[in-house]
Formats: C-alpha cells, sequence, structure tokens
C-alpha cells in the first residue's frame, strides 16, 4: 500500500491563492475563532537559539505544531530566522510546513512556509486592526516594507473597506514605492511623517530601537508592533488596551518589549488581554490608545496552508511524492 | 536564487545504507556521546494527543527538534503513531523528519521517518545492550516481530559479537519465524520460552499488559523495555540498575511504568541513571538485574538521518524540489 504526500513550493501555493489577502483575512480570523471555542490543540512553541562564537545570536528554528478539529488537519511549522542571511541573499525566514491527516497522522503534504508566514502575519496584523481600530479609522501607516511590511499593507487593504490613505515608509524609499504602488497607497518622507495622523500604525520590522515615539500618535490610535520592540515603552505603558495573540508565548520571549516590561513589574498582567475572545465578541467601538503585539500562531499557520493545500489537491498542483514504493519493512 | 531541498523516500534511504544497522549502532552512540558532552541542544518533544469521541485515545502527534553541532545539522521529526491503523492496513507510526543548515536556517531535506525511527530504536536497544548486558551475556531474546522487533533483532546481532543464541517471539508464529531467519535466530515456542534463560531480554510491543515476569528472569540479566510497559513492576523495582536515556522526558510521560511507579514514590530518583555517561565511561561490568528503559530522542534520529541525507547527497538519491522558482515576494 502506497502512501503518497504532496509536496507544494511558492509557486503552486501561490497558483493555489496564497495571494488572496482576503481569504488569508478571513483564515486568520476563523483560527482566532476556533482557539477561542476550544477547538484548537496548540502546544507552546519549542526553540532552539543559536550563537556565533562570541555569543551573538545567530538565528533560531522553532517547531510549531498545532492540530484544528473543525478543519480535520494537523501540522507543525520549522520556521528559521537567521539575522545574517540578507547580508548572503537569502531571506532572513525559511519555513517548511507539514500537514498531517488527524484520523490516520497520514503526512498529506510538505510546503513551502515562508511565504505562508508572511502573508498570516500581514493578515493577523489586518484583522487586529478590523477589530480593534478607533472608530473611524481611515489613515494607515505601514513602516517596513520587506516581505512581512507588503504582506501587512495588502491585508489592511483586504480587510479595512473604510482606509482612505495608505501609508507606507521604509529606510529604503524604493522598497516603500513598490509596495505603495501595489496597494493605492503613497509614500511617506519620513518615519515621523508617516506615523504623526495615522489612525493606525503598524511595524513590520527587524528593528529593536524604538523608534515609535508616544509624541506622535493622535489621541485615537492603534498601533501594531508586528515586530515585537518598535513602540517606546511609554506607548505600551499609556495605552489603554494591550492586546496580544497568546500571553503566555509573548511571556516566554525574553527580548519582546511587552514580556520585558511585566517582568519588570511596569505591565501588570490584568493590562493583557487576548485577541481570540475579542474577535468572538465583535469589534472593539470607541478610540483611545490601543497597542496589539501579536506572537503569531501555529494555528494561523495551520488554516491558511489547509485551505491551499485543498486547493492544491483540487486543482493538480504540487508533485506527488511516495513515502515508499517497494519495502518489506511495514 | 533558487533554494532547493532533497526529498528521500523510504526506497532511497535504503539505497543510502539505512539497513545498515552497524552504522545506525555506532550513530546512535555517537549521538549519545555528542549529548553527554553537551554538543546537543535538544528541547523537550511537544505531543498532541488525539481522542475518540467517547475518550479512548486515537493517537499522537509528536514534534521532535534537535541541533548537533559538531555534524553541522538541526532537524525536527513530525512523529504519528495511531493505535488503530493497523486495523486499517497502515502502520501504527507514520513519521517525516526534516534536515536544516544551521548556519543559514534552509531546509536540506525532506525525509520518510518512520523507518528511520524503526532502525534508531533497534539500535538504542542495541547500544543500550552492549553496554548494560551482564558480563558473558550470549543468551538474546527478542519479543515482538514488528517492524521496530525486526529491528532490535538486526541491531543485536551487528552490536553483540558474543551472541550464540538469538531467541525471537511473536505473538504471530510466522513473523516470529521471518525476523529469526533474517538474523541466524530461532523461533521461541513460548513468551516464557523466550525470556527464561535470556542475558538480555527485549521487548518491543505495544502491549501495556506488563508481560514479563520478575520469576522468569535469570539472576544476571538486562531487561530491555522498548515498548515502555512491559515489565512487571517487582521487575523494575527489584533492578540493581534502572537506565534511561532522558529522565526528564521518560518522567512526562505519564503511561510509561518507570514514571508511574517515580509517582508513587515506589521509585526514587537517585535510583534513575542516564545511559549517555554510561557509554562515555564505558561498558557497565558485572551483574544483577538491569533495565534500561529509553522514550526515543531526537538526536538519534537527527544522527541517522543525518548519514543518509548526505549519503543521499553523495549518491545523487532522492527528488530535487525548489522551494520557489519564480516569486518576486522575497
Amino acid at each position: 500500500m502506497a502512501i503518497e504526500l504532496i509536496y507544494i513550493d511558492r509557486d503552486a501555493l501561490v497558483s493555489a491563492g496564497l495571494l488572496d489577502f482576503e481569504k488569508a483575512v478571513e483564515d486568520v480570523e476563523r483560527a482566532f475563532k476556533m482557539l477561542a471555542a476550544g477547538e484548537i490543540v496548540m502546544p507552546p512553541k519549542v526553540a532552539i537559539e543559536l550563537f556565533f562564537d562570541g555569543g551573538s545570536p545567530k538565528g533560531h528554528f522553532i517547531a510549531m505544531p498545532a492540530y484544528a478539529k473543525p478543519l480535520g488537519v494537523a501540522g507543525v511549522k520549522w520556521a528559521a530566522g537567521f539575522f545574517r542571511n540578507p547580508e548572503r541573499g537569502l531571506p532572513h525566514g525559511l519555513d517548511v510546513i507539514v500537514l498531517s491527516d488527524p484520523e490516520t497522522g497520514r503526512p498529506l503534504a510538505v510546503m513551502e512556509g515562508a511565504l505562508i508566514t508572511a502573508v498570516r502575519t500581514g493578515a493577523v496584523a489586518a484583522v487586529g486592526a478590523k477589530y480593534l481600530a478607533p472608530d473611524g479609522a481611515e489613515v494607515a501607516a505601514v513602516v517596513g516594507a520587506g516581505v512581512v511590511g507588503r504582506a501587512v499593507a495588502h491585508a489592511l487593504k483586504a480587510a479595512l473597506r473604510g482606509l482612505t490613505d495608505l501609508k507606507v515608509y521604509d529606510l529604503k524609499r524604493e522598497k516603500a514605492e513598490a509596495v505603495a504602488g501595489e496597494v493605492d497607497g503613497r509614500v511617506a518622507g519620513s518615519l515621523e511623517g508617516a506615523v504623526r495622523g495615522s489612525d493606525i500604525v503598524v511595524t513590520a520590522t527587524t528593528s529593536h530601537s524604538q523608534f515609535v515615539k508616544l509624541s506622535w500618535l493622535k489621541r485615537d490610535c492603534l498601533c501594531v508592533e508586528v515586530g515585537k520592540n518598535e513602540l517606546e515603552d511609554s506607548v505600551i505603558l499609556r495605552a489603554d488596551k494591550v492586546v496580544v495573540d497568546y500571553w503566555e508565548q509573548v511571556k516566554a520571549r525574553e527580548w519582546v518589549s511587552l514580556a520585558r516590561l511585566w517582568r519588570q513589574g511596569l505591565l501588570p498582567e490584568s493590562k493583557i488581554e487576548e485577541i481570540a475572545p475579542i474577535i468572538v465578541r465583535g469589534r472593539l467601538g470607541g478610540g483611545g490608545l490601543r497597542v496589539f503585539s501579536p506572537i503569531g500562531m501555529a494555528c494561523e499557520d495551520l488554516v491558511v496552508a489547509n485551505r491551499l493545500y485543498r486547493e492544491a489537491e483540487k486543482r493538480g498542483l504540487g508533485v506527488r511524492l511516495p513515502l515508499w514504493t517497494a519495502t518489506d519493512w511495514l
């Protein structure tokens, strides 16, 4: 009895609809709803941290398993992030996702995972914006126009019908121009210019320099901190709402601003809310200063990857590979 | 810049030397030595347990990441074990292994993992026998002639030069006959007959019935409990030595006899030894009753998988697959 799995590379994933950001936003909302309903089994991520000989961080691997009962699928993302890759012409993140059948354990698919990660991260930021942005939000800024910032810009566009102005900023102006062009946005001439006047500020950078200043922000404003160290501490400490995806996981990451402020006793745990129950209850009306700081969850990858796998199966995309053909070791 | 990985199915793994049990035994010894030297990074396994509607166990997924510094390789095994699979004509275990480059995070290979698991499990039992068997051990019994028991029989043969009698027992006599034929062994007519008179008893079954009785055992005897619930409690409690691979992981598994006896306060933690330092120190001389109860470790899979990947690369085995060919989302 031959068992096959499908290998789906990035090109096939795109053909299967990976860059359909409306679907990605729906997927992520669904993941949050399933999570809130207790329909997801998702153990904590497990990380392996790697260091250069001198002790400075080289990168990490993270194993992220999850099982989504209503979708009949389980899987793991094996995610790598290596800081010096861009210098070598390689992407920072290089991920592989394996999907399996939760009735038999049979592997169903192996997929390129880095673009799925970028797209679902953009969708998570956009779902946060959809549910947490102050009433009447019209102006958004995306800071950082790398692959994740680009996905954020597309996802905001897909999730927020009321946007009239989408600003994009990047240290490399040509990257900001490219992304702005794709989403009918405009390039902000400066970081401060991007942030000032925005109802929604999404930071998607690898910087740890906490560059978003409280004094730049509108009184009613949502900051979505995808990079996790981009907001001045005072932004988090003065915020009326601090929302995360998975507090236990945020807490466990020493280098995340929120975790550090909590350990320092400056940010009480009682001030932290998780996004999933908010998605179930409905959009948070009103205004004030709000922060959303998602760490990323395996169930988000799983739901997007599952949709693309089913679509690839239907359309004959990907490469069918046997686990074995002839073997008597069974 | 195109990045490729190699997919290696079971047939290609066998061509690359997966069934070379002498090499597997060397690999596992090396894994234990690296572990003892602090050269392995191996976070705890993470499990997702699945249940039937009535609450009885259906199966599990386990994510097993590890990084072996001296080998320059990291990886994860995504292991599934589903109890009712044999009734459906599927193997109980269905595993996939992903190997990655620890300098860049780049995925190197995706491999069929279930036969690697069986082979390394056999090699672990055999390495345990090599280092823990009483002086002058000549007679061994393998109870259970499934894929793991078969691997155990081959690995014992490869690891122990002094064996003069290798008995194989299985509830299905024809399975025992097939395995005995492969390893110049003989079929034991009964379970008791297999165990009695043996210097080494390896149990490789899925039974939880603790079928090995203390009264059947020689005074000088090593029991290797691959299935984890095959020895009468008194065997463990009376043993002069109780050795595991990774005590923290054994402890965490409620259903394992050793963990239960420890929780019940019957087996003091001070009586438990780990195998890796014993491998470094050298074979344990003398006699008495000894128990080795390995839970299985990611580093064992990693070392075997890495050898097969390098060999497959060298010999052009496996299928080369791109992560992407054309994409501007980089």
